[in-house]
């Protein structure tokens, strides 16, 4: 039964309305992860965390925030839907060490390492050259992995990302993306990767978003459960998840700061173009109400059990989370 | 017996190395309030943070960090030195009503709402007009509240301070000055206040800093401890703790930080002059080993119960945290 299971979508950066929130809990969704930064830096973050304290104080009836694997549980078991937090950059850190563990203690649990430029710590997906980990980005994964801070690799490069999965001392996460043979995309990831990655006990969220799919906004359910199940094939149903990538009911504004941020002066497309610089069409059978149970009722169909596509709806995040949420900090 | 007690001090700003860690531990105290910030912005304050996380990291055998009352009791049994947080200004939060929670989850469990000057909360005590609690000062006061952060007046003006009780709906304290009627500084309170302070249920921690203290650098046990009898009977036992605003080993550049911050351009001296602009001598009954200890032995000397002394040398700090630090907030 959908309704019984750990639900959990492994990204979404929705406009969050107390409306999207009780369409989230009708869905049932137990706990996603919320984007809560795109270029901010550290003291823009803290007022973002303070607008989201504003929102648990006005709708706790619906949602929680998630600062450790319990708080999954606990929304499961009060109706409500956990909101765990993480940056797709890592501008948060600003320059500083020592803000991982300052953001960590905040409750920014998942932090990517690039957003598809090159930063302080490796090379992003859409960079000509990727040079790899850098020095500040050696000493970053040590630190995220003392504090308990999950990687994220997402939007970065491919060196970047062997060698990421290679320094760090616990598996990460690519939270949103697919593979590149179902399509071929810069975001998406090699066969290299993706053994990497479910070697080192990482785990792969799915991505819904068009771009990132087989025939774009035309994708079928048939066909994305097809991708997932070729993916097990190559790296086993322990290391598969959902990370939907929705962004539902956001403006024009927000696509041009995610793809800019306040590092181009030329308008960047990003995945788009000049001929078509808006949101993608969405997939009609994905949205924030049927989505999930959708891919539920196909991966069985496609032949998944139930315990496997348990796992990968909602079951894996949380067993992965589980185990790369504590803290090894001494004190 | 000095050794079985829950010893507070309620207001320290030393040099924090190892050594001064291990020279508070075998002075028997439990936890110090220390001060993280006197004038450093938000961004400032997350990187004061993330030095005492170091400061833990690599002194977790000598103390640790206190988020709530049982943290207090983890380091008694674990005979470490238990260390909170407080910031000696508002100027952590900006102007950003949010940073409340922010700064709270952080682990800033005190705030003053000025220091000294008029701040964009309070009038300083130092200002020679006294406008009371501003707009902001009101909400930032109710949000206090919320989160269960409590309210220093330590270095707020009269009305500003009598307003801020007569607003909160919890108890505030004054962590360190001494009464008025004992030595008449600006920094020191009225009657009017530590009547009004103790009937809403606040604390006033007693100051071993010469500039607060009747007869400067001279004063002796004796006197301090006549000053407490006083008190005590002015507005009662419960009411009263130690917050020494002790200053060990920093140099001149820190006590012109607390003077000036970035706000004189002209050398301003505090409580100090242009002819004695350094640090007060220090008085020889009172230091980081045996400070904690003559108070104890003095009070019970001056007739105060085994009881009564326990309460005044870190009972009463620990039942007022105790009451206060929780949060209101709904989730």
């Amino acid at each position: 039964m959908y309704q019984n299971q750990i639900v959990i979508d492994g990204l979404q950066y929705c406009h969050w309305t107390r409306d999207y929130f009780i369409t989230l809990q009708k869905s049932g969704i137990t706990a996603v992860h919320v984007t809560l930064v795109y270029h901010e830096d550290a003291r823009q973050t803290l007022s973002l965390f303070g607008q989201w304290n504003r929102l648990f104080e006005q709708n706790n009836d619906v949602i929680m925030p998630v600062f450790e694997v319990k708080d999954i549980e606990r929304a499961k078991a009060s109706g409500r839907v956990g909101i765990l937090f993480g940056a797709q950059n890592c501008s948060p850190i600003d320059n500083d060490i020592d803000l991982v563990e300052v953001m960590r203690k905040q409750g920014l649990l998942i932090m990517q390492l690039t957003y598809n430029n090159q930063s302080l710590l490796a090379s992003g997906c859409y960079e000509e050259v990727d040079s790899g980990v850098t020095r500040f980005g050696k000493q970053v994964i040590r630190e995220m992995n003392r504090v308990g801070m999950i990687i994220d690799m997402s939007h970065s490069a491919e060196r970047s990302t062997l060698e990421t999965i290679e320094l760090s001392t616990r598996p990460i996460c690519i939270s949103h993306a697919n593979p590149t043979f179902a399509h071929n995309a810069l975001r998406n990831k090699s066969n290299d990767v993706l053994k990497a990655l479910s070697e080192s006990g990482g785990l792969l969220g799915f991505s819904l978003y068009p771009f990132h799919l087989p025939y774009g906004s035309q994708c079928q359910l048939n066909d994305f459960c097809q991708m997932v199940t070729k993916t097990a094939d190559l790296i086993g149903v322990n290391h598969l998840a959902i990370g939907s990538d929705l962004c539902l009911n956001q403006p024009q504004s927000v696509l041009q700061w995610m793809r800019n941020g306040h590092w181009s002066k030329a308008m960047d497309y990003g995945e788009g173009s000049a001929a078509a610089p808006g949101w993608p069409a969405a997939l009609s059978w994905f949205d924030g109400t049927d989505g999930m149970k959708n891919i539920y009722q196909g991966l069985l169909e496609h032949g998944f059990t139930h315990q496997e596509t348990a796992q990968i709806i909602g079951g894996n995040w949380f067993d992965f989370l589980e185990l790369n949420l504590n803290s090894q900090s001494k004190w």
